[in-house]
């Protein structure tokens, strides 16, 4: 057993059987095709699988499937029971099965016998190609097994992070605000040319430039980026998830959202805002009401709140500086236009969810979540602009912790 | 339309509506968390979408559904024609459907009316989160729909590259190969201590510093490795898949397998073996063997002929030097215990496929597909090692391309 799942092992199995039991399921199910699958990951350490999947029987010890004997040793280093292929008879199944959905319906039968599972009702979580888990499902189907949801049960159950969790989100925070540094170094050496153009290191400096530097921070680190990165001037940071064109050259004066959200084996995510030289009246505002929403949700979140109900407060604060809100305009694209945050974890996006159809503890922030405040405004078109300030706390009982303390200020050279 | 897609536009609709007709499907739905996935990744370009979905009717022009106004400026960058958010009513529907299985089926069921497609049969593909996408198709099921896998015809689509998929999958391959010798030209620097340890810049050598290397290099030519790398000494090496211990100290004497597929739009795929200082008898003899597999690997392979005859032919030479193969002992764990290559592109393990079952297209070698040949050798187990080699190889109409062309001498000091 890896110190990483003997962590995650002694608090959520009973958890996890009560949660089948709530579902009515006698059995998780999760399908992998990459051991960084955010429903495996926690089960699976360090380990570089390729395609498993992992079988939990209500009240039993987890078993870990794998497709071929090459992976014998990345199996082996999770420290789970294995079923393994020889165990499966995998070879004799790809055999006999031409299609990758038939394939797989008779594998994971094979796993569940194995197992002494029945056929009956099965929770399924991970994420696999459409048309073979479609498929296999409906052949599980006709012999017998039904399938619910088991998604929900587990993000539940990755919420309150285990204390290797966390300090793994805090090494990752703490290279994403290394590395925002740098771009800020980079920012603050800048000069305009007459055009209002930047140069740095004897060239015009682009979106790429900045993208290539948090790309060899992270990569130096042992991070990646699966979801890429934001580094997003003027018009393109007045819309909230545009990534910025690579050989846009960034300009005096205009906004420039740089968010980065890498991940090692869990995410971190942080968002800063910059501008270099003097900056248009309009986005100094726009940042200064950013900021006191970003005090107002510092000073409101602890545990037991809602996500939804800081939302609520932001919206009020923002709508009474005259900015539009989600609450005031649904669908609005100027002003505040997003939520104020989100959980983060194995996904970039997990519980707490800050969504007002969030259900009781979904919606909740408790003591041991992980979770982003990212207020934000923008101005989207021709001239338009971005603001975002998100930092990713840690909740504790008494009192959050800012994992990304970095200066909020537009101008580099401040920081 | 970007020119990637303007590109695939020309030459594979006519196939997809002739493939969905075999299918008796009226249309093609693909689900993509990410629009990096292989089955919507042809379509999109290099935008950087969040969560998305395409629907091709059979005969008609590709639709592009996304879940955020947030996006519509990643999602206008492809040039498809769009199903956004506001067509699709997703914030009425997200009010109304608090399960996440619930919502996709909601948002697909629109999607589908939206592009005038009837309850009927669907050819499903992408790769989705299992539990709602189980949830999903069994609600659409209630409502008249059926499904079939669409990926292996999506697959087939994508087998023989476009253009500008080549010249990416170059570029790749030009970088792998780039870090390949920055890999060599470490060990070829490196001198072992008088208990054969190798050191290097003033330290020991360890396989983390190389993946180090591999993931700089990447990183700063704009690649990333989802699926890791093979860094994997001596015994390591002597699985085929194990990944290799980061803190692991190299040794002189040893085998080391360097095994990188890193992705840009397509990924490459290349493997060296090193040997630093005097190597072993065994390992001399396994090394020459497997140089030999990959000439005759390489004097055989042509358009027209399977990957399965191929790996005949290969099984034949090595059996004949004593090896055991997986044709002469299925199941064996030394010796030659793989298949001799696969195709590449949009993922990683793509057409053509040299497995034995493989149908007719689907196995066969034909112009305009790249795949690699790896001919390997394995001694597992204490004092063990692995010997593998491969190239990526563009085939043409007259001959194949090596777009790895690197030494395959296991001395660095000789590359």
């Amino acid at each position: 057993m890896n110190p990483a799942s003997a962590a995650a092992e002694q608090r959520r199995p009973e958890r996890l059987r009560a949660g089948l039991e709530r579902l009515d399921a006698a059995a998780l199910l999760v399908v992998a095709a990459s051991p960084r699958d955010p429903d495996l990951a926690p089960w699976v350490g360090a380990s570089r699988l390729g395609e498993a999947f992992l079988v939990v029987a209500r009240g039993a010890a987890p078993r870990l499937g794998y497709w071929t004997p090459m992976e014998r040793d990345e199996a082996a280093s999770t420290g789970l029971d294995l079923l393994s292929p020889e165990l499966l008879g995998v070879a004799r199944l790809v055999q006999a099965h031409g299609e990758p959905g038939a394939l797989l319906a008779a594998v994971l039968a094979a796993a569940l016998d194995q197992c002494g599972i029945a056929p009956g009702r099965l929770a399924i979580a991970g994420s696999w190609p459409a048309g073979a888990l479609v498929e296999a499902t409906t052949e599980l189907a006709r012999r017998g097994w039904s399938f619910v949801s088991g998604a929900e049960l587990l993000r539940g159950l990755r919420k309150r992070k285990e204390p290797h969790e966390l300090l793994e989100m805090r090494r990752v925070a703490a290279t994403t605000g290394a590395t925002l540094r740098a771009i800020a170094a980079i920012l603050a050496a800048a000069r305009a040319d007459a055009n209002g153009e930047l140069w740095a290191e004897g060239r015009r400096l682009t979106v790429d430039r900045l993208k290539r530097e948090a790309a060899l921070g992270f990569a130096a680190a042992g991070l990646d980026q699966p979801r890429a990165c934001i580094v997003a001037p003027g018009e393109e940071g007045g819309v909230p998830h545009t990534g910025g064109s690579g050989d846009r050259v960034l300009r005096a004066g205009e906004s420039l959202v740089v968010d980065l959200f890498p991940r090692g084996r869990l995410y971190a995510d942080c968002t800063r805002t910059f501008c270099v030289g003097s900056a248009p009246e309009a986005l100094l505002r726009a940042h200064g009401d950013v900021r006191e929403a970003l005090s107002r949700a510092y000073a409101l979140v602890a545990p037991g709140i809602s996500g939804w109900s800081l939302q609520e407060e932001v919206c009020a604060l923002l709508a009474a500086r005259g900015w539009p809100t989600p609450i005031s305009q649904p669908g609005a694209v100027r002003g505040y236009v997003h939520n104020l945050g989100h959980g983060v974890g194995y996904e970039l996006h997990e519980q707490p969810s800050f969504r007002q159809q969030a259900v009781a503890e979904e919606g909740r922030i408790e003591a041991g979540d992980v979770l982003t405040l990212e207020p934000g405004l923008y101005e989207p078109g021709e001239g338009g602009f971005g603001v975002r300030l998100e930092d990713m706390v840690a909740v504790g009982s008494d009192g959050v912790e800012n994992l990304t303390p970095l200066p909020y200020e537009l101008d580099p050279r401040s920081w």
